[in-house]
């Protein structure tokens, strides 16, 4: 599927590469030891979603220029530090089962990685000529913090309610993706309504993104998704099907994800997984999904056609049919 | 001696009132959770030292304006993320001697809390009107990160040589100092030479201030410089003094060191205290100190005389005389 998607994006594969090229001049230090901590983030790139959005959405509407390239690694770079002290946090719930001093040490420095990170983010943002960007990508990554902190004060409650998930995604995930769009279409001279469409389509794209991942977390298989499932679970971090489950399913099912959910058993969850399964919960969670993916790809009705917009289309269809 | 300052640096009293309120301004939420959280940086609000570089660099240089509390708060907020950072790297060393889930918790939202302090920090900097205070902080909370990494990377270092604890300081603690410095007087138009010389100020200033924090780490008393010592020590952290004693005492003091360093015996900090006080490490590191606040002050001749020149040498002295 990610080779599909490489093929697919093939019209931006020169900006692609001159990203992660420019991605490595940025962080390259003239200190070794902080250039062998650097080289250990290669382990958490992955499928560069946010530079794609960034290209494809100044490709749709005008004409790339190397403005599109720093930006596209600056919003990987923002990315990368979040998923760097994601690891930080879910390290510390791993750590609750037996903590060790190569954790802590590997804690430490993981804690300064991500900063070095965001730091070089913003001083790679502040290359460009205008404060705009960097104004936006500070904006952004202000959400991005409010959502997680949105989300850990939310941990352990089985209370949560939609509206809320949604307001964590919504700030976590999809405001960066949103981003992406809105400052890709910008540097390529968008017109207002192209901007206000397509950070509209980057939004829902998102959400619809971290539903998916969520979903994947009770029902994916581990080898297939490529990382460790069941950390919802685990981190007692209520998502899309497990909300709607306490919400709908039958009064003894419902009590037993609770229970189950602050239980400290081995198979907890394997268990929840069996549990949620056969219920409509993972099919709503999807139908929610979906609807975003439809509103994402109506908002791209507004743009002219090209090749671009059509590898925008496809992508929005991509997020919610990944590998289960 | 703080109220001193506080008396001393009048001539900056409403600008320090305003750069209180832009902190407390630009860190609000439309999330409670947030407020609640970032209260808790106010545990961690300190001597205002960064800000009053600012703000007297630039006094001292021209006429303030409203760019100069927003450059205040900037490198304030730069300061309090490293310190709530700091204090999650130091969490998980105490946490080696016990893990609690409370104390867990507490990490967790520190490096979110971090996260949105830097976050904020740099979203205020680029509402300004030009990108370069955005780069020039960028590029300092890069060399910021360099600094602690290279830290983390020589802790246990029993050979930690001179030149490789400056060049920690240097980037950790005496770039930011400059950094004010020079972000104060640019924006009041100083002449490239005054820039060159509020920086060497701000630079030697900072380092002097650094070892005097090291000083105080061994000789201090915990009440009277109002923070937990000897952390230094528990952290196998080399500091001036240590290097200094390591290189020039006798053969068993220095053997006598190296194995309190790496002792987990509990009165370890006391044991390598009554080893170094009686040596001239001490002396030496103070010497040093006093060599770069010289120096510091030599910079300052270059520049017209005023009241917040005078308030800038005064704080030189004070670096290096905080009650011991």
């Amino acid at each position: 599927m990610m080779t599909l998607m490489n093929t697919v994006t093939s019209c931006i594969a020169p900006q692609m590469l001159a990203v992660e090229a420019r991605f490595e001049a940025e962080l390259k230090s003239d200190l070794s030891c902080v250039n062998v901590l650097v080289k250990h983030v290669s382990r958490f790139r992955g499928k560069m979603l946010r530079p794609m959005l960034v290209l494809l959405s100044g490709k749709a509407t005008g004409t790339l220029n190397d403005a599109h390239v720093t930006l596209a690694t600056v919003v990987e770079m923002v990315h990368m530090a979040t998923l760097v002290h994601d690891d930080v946090l879910d390290d510390a719930e791993l750590r609750r089962k037996g903590a060790t001093i190569n954790h802590l040490r590997g804690n430490e420095a993981a804690v300064l990685l991500g900063d070095y990170l965001i730091s070089h983010s913003y001083h790679l943002c502040s290359s460009l000529d205008s404060q705009f960007a960097s104004r936006v990508i500070a904006a952004t990554t202000n959400r991005v913090c409010e959502g997680e902190l949105l989300q850990i004060d939310n941990r352990n409650n089985l209370d949560l309610d939609e509206e809320t998930y949604f307001q964590i995604i919504g700030r976590k995930t999809a405001s960066l993706c949103a981003t992406c769009c809105l400052l890709g279409a910008k540097f390529s001279g968008a017109t207002d309504e192209q901007l206000t469409e397509l950070e509209r389509y980057g939004h829902a794209l998102g959400t619809a993104f971290q539903i998916q991942d969520d979903i994947l977390d009770i029902v994916g298989d581990a080898e297939t998704v490529g990382k460790t499932l069941g950390l919802d679970v685990e981190k007692q971090k209520l998502t899309l099907p497990m909300i709607h489950f306490l919400r709908t399913a039958p009064r003894e099912h419902r009590a037993l994800l609770r229970s189950l959910l602050t239980s400290r058993e081995a198979d907890k969850v394997e268990r929840i997984r069996n549990l949620i399964l056969p219920s409509k919960s993972i099919d709503y969670a999807r139908g929610q999904a979906e609807k975003l993916v439809t509103r994402a790809r109506a908002a791209l009705q507004t743009l002219p056609d090209s090749e671009a917009r059509l590898v925008l289309d496809t992508m929005a269809d991509f997020v919610i049919n990944r590998p289960v």
